[in-house]
């Protein structure tokens, strides 16, 4: 029943999903108890425009 | 003012979306009081590429 | 797999929160298909000192 | 490390964006306290189709 | 209509959010157009044992 | 940059919350590269009659 939420800079591969909520999943399930089926995963792909830190948007910085 | 945020897998018509907010603030309304239009809603279309549960992403699964 | 996050104003019953789960669900499952237990929804109770329409937080606003 | 999500209607230019998080982020430090660098912003542009007031969808008003 | 969302360490006065809320109104209206009246605002009090940064619980940091 | 918010039934425990952080920030680098001052998590405590599943609170399940 834990829910993730990724919010990640767009460009990863699905194959870099894949392994992540694999991962995310197996670890999830060790520390916190549970079924694997009880884990979902919801992955955001910002693009460079959307995200800014330190009042720049990613688009900008270097 | 209560605002729902409804995350779904991508694929659905418009007609679905619209009979789904139409049918939702009706029920918000009636049940938690104020007036249709302090109710928002935003949805959100997710890719299977970005869902997972289980550990294995929505477009691997089946 | 539709999952719900509805963000009210704090002091809702929990006999108000039980009725609006219902119906959401049963209204989702109606127009966008899938089964009942797919359905997942999450409340975020909001102090009033921690929404803000209009530039005034509502503690403000009575 | 306050972190901003920004939902905005779809349609708004690079421009908009880079003047926001930039007015943001200042105001955030002045009045919150921290560096620039711990503030994080996330915009996500939403579609008409996926943003109901009133029962109704964006993209059916007016 | 822009809808703000604001993760931010526990801690802060309710004058700092007075101030905050206000401000972001402002700065909204400014650059997105639209009325304040338009523009929501929901603070989340994140406690020192639910964010981490670096793979610490800020708890833990310092 | 990657930010996580896992929303977990309330219930859980600071040495586990400490060790989850800990592996999905080791994990997330592995698999997505960055710095793990990069990695954010936010983590929700929800209650049991702020969570349904199949139109159930979980106060009222079992």
């Amino acid at each position: 029943m834990p829910t993730y939420h990724i919010e990640m800079m767009e460009g990863r591969t699905v194959e870099q999903k894949r392994k992540l909520v694999e991962e995310i999943t197996r670890v999830s399930v060790e520390i916190l108890g549970g079924s694997p089926e009880s884990v979902d995963i919801l992955i955001t792909d910002v693009e460079r425009e959307n995200w800014a830190t330190g009042g720049k948007l990613w688009l900008d910085r270097q």
